[in-house]
């Protein structure tokens, strides 16, 4: 056997030019290796490079002017050339997270060839790479580790609403196969993103497989739509073929009906082809950004849907909002719909209401107006806010604390 | 929703590097780009480049010396410099096919980064594209059309006899859902790969629910396993952490037992969680190279299961069949374990035992010597012989045949 997979792995690497170039080219240095300290140094073979640099999330963010203010923006570390056309670099300790990158080659961008774990946000890929210490830390917590996983599958359902067949992705917990009954989180992705965002760059399977294992979260089916109308799936997985992704879903398709008109279809589905607990109590929404503003949207258009709300960074937007004279919270106030919507929302008391964002977050004032307007009403609601922006790390730790306090 | 979604793009846009590179970069270009003639353009933004190149399995093969004989390898051909930094090639028109790519800038490997579509091959990242030039021809059965879709899990099943919980990926076809009871095809990778590769490279969920929606493939479960006895899963999705992928699957560990023995593990998950026609004429087993192999020496361990077997470009091997002073004929020959089992198998009448191979394949003369034994022997077999080598191109090919000849 050992035999046949030399043989093998001779021809194979003969016959592609490109494979044959990792096995005999610079390609076999490690990259990114941590380190036991903590530190992590990055390495790439380039002979002929004039200037090689590494940006990502565990640098110290710079600040860049746009015509929204100030914004954040990872920060750039410079590799220095070693001997054999290798050029390194090691970061001081990180703190245990899952954590971006890609290195600048004389400017141009270039994916770690060393690393074969990386992310698409939108029609961008980054590496990846995890930095765990110990036990439970929040590294730990976004690794596979050695307990039971959960299944991860890519559904097809109908959707009459949106007249069309969609893609969603269902985790359903370690031992569904030996059968049970388990409440329900819909999990709702960012603009950008699609049914794939939450298992990639958001780790949601294996932040559930740890939970659940721990018994910190109860077993639980974890839905994640595409929250893109115009959209059957995530992009190539559709009939328009292998187009670039966009913000807006896909470019050219118009959808028919809204993303939370057609949420019912997938409540559905979901009830009738999975064995579920039924009933509010069993059923969870949350999302990030424009998920968080779905989330939002979807609550108070169904009041007796969800027990648990989260929105996180959430876009909240009124329909008709958009009167730039007024504050937020006038607009608000002087929406009778939204008004006769949030009072049948928490009329119908919600276990939880719970609303999480960065300090600085670009939605921060919008979500602070929204609380604000909570607060005058009376309606009963969690918050936190954490430090940082409209970032995945946060929505990350968000996911992770929104799946502690559901269905217990 | 337009203004908030515009909101949101600028400010995700300004808070992220590398987005913001791929914004006002030169990314916004189109590349691939597949015209109406057949022709392929591909574009890379690389002012500072001084050498740009495209290598791909578009191109005419080279044959390159190896310590093996010669090996043909995918061709270069050059990117020209055009204005404002950006290097173009346009290929000559190219049949329908799924093909695989690279850049290179100043000799080193860069994958295209306005093509978000790539797959991983072992270690190694290719862009690929689709050309399809009309209805049911090659690069139409690859892609995603406008037919009802089976749905892909990744399921984790127990198998005692490898002392693990293993994942496999799932095709279930469309309209399983609606209930009744389907015939199950096992599809098995080569060497190098995982549970992922027939969905990635393989396209086998495209090719499925195309075939079944045009009536000629039945509709099936199709279930692959993966093959690297020493892995729980694919790399990265158990707990050894995010390591570089190998031919030998995960170079630190050890399995106990091999992948034939374990293989009723895989069956018996499968007929108690699916709604399964059961039964040797309602099972299929194929695989390709080392996935060959596994077909071949399943199928001869177990003669009741499969009335169904396929071997593509197998890597065929023989127990103790190491004595290269003999040809593999009398080896087989001389090995009454060997022909014990083979008696038993076309003993049990398979309906269809079906070998296909490239011509220049190096497992050829292996499978020639088998086809000797197999015709001196009287056993019968269907035989396909295809131009071309070791390569995905054929392996969809020989799916694509295989899957309309099995549970007619």
């Amino acid at each position: 056997m050992k035999k046949l997979l030399s043989i093998l792995a001779c021809a194979l690497w003969a016959s592609m030019a490109w494979a044959q170039q990792a096995l005999f080219g610079g390609n076999q240095i490690v990259s990114p290796e941590v380190n036991a300290d903590g530190t992590v140094t990055f390495r790439l073979y380039a002979p002929k490079a004039v200037k090689v640099e590494v940006t990502g999330d565990f640098l110290p963010q710079v600040k860049v002017p746009t015509p929204m203010g100030e914004m954040e923006q990872p920060g750039v570390a410079p590799l220095k050339e070693e001997k054999g056309g290798v050029w390194t670099y090691t970061t001081t300790p990180l703190a245990p997270e899952l954590y971006s990158y890609t290195f600048k080659v004389d400017g141009m961008t270039y994916l770690d060839p060393s690393n074969v774990y990386m992310c698409r946000d939108i029609a961008t890929y980054t590496n990846i790479f995890i930095v765990e210490k110990e036990k439970g830390d929040t590294g730990d917590l976004y690794s596979v580790n050695d307990v039971p996983h959960g299944n991860v599958s890519k559904v097809w359902y109908d959707s009459p609403t949106l007249k069309m067949k969609r893609r969603m992705t269902v985790y359903t917990p370690a031992g569904y196969d030996k059968g049970g009954h388990y409440p329900v989180l819909y999990l709702l992705h960012g603009a950008g993103g699609d049914e794939d965002a939450w298992t990639t760059l958001g780790r949601a399977a294996q932040i559930m497989d740890n939970l659940i294992a721990e018994g910190k979260a109860k077993p639980m089916i974890v839905v994640m739509t595409n929250g893109n109308p115009n959209c059957e799936a995530a992009p190539g997985e559709w009939s328009k073929g292998m187009y670039k992704p966009s913000f807006m879903g896909h470019m050219e398709s118009k959808p028919v009906a809204s993303m939370e008109e057609s949420f019912p279809d997938v409540v559905k589905y979901v009830e009738k082809n999975y064995r579920v607990l039924k009933g509010k109590k069993n059923r969870a929404i949350c999302g990030l950004s424009m998920g968080g503003g779905h989330s939002f949207s979807i609550s108070k258009l169904y009041p007796d849907m969800f027990d648990y709300v989260g929105l996180f960074s959430a876009a909240i937007f009124m329909n008709g909002g958009n009167d730039s004279k007024k504050s937020a919270l006038e607009q608000m106030n002087a929406d009778p719909e939204f008004n006769r919507q949030m009072a049948a929302l928490f009329g119908a008391h919600p276990k939880l209401y719970w609303i999480a964002i960065g300090k600085t977050d670009f939605l921060y004032k919008s979500n602070a107006d929204y609380r604000k307007y909570l607060d005058e009403k009376g309606y009963p609601y969690e918050y936190l806010e954490t430090e940082g922006g409209h970032i995945w790390r946060n929505w990350r730790v968000y996911l992770t604390l929104f799946a502690q306090k559901i269905f217990q």
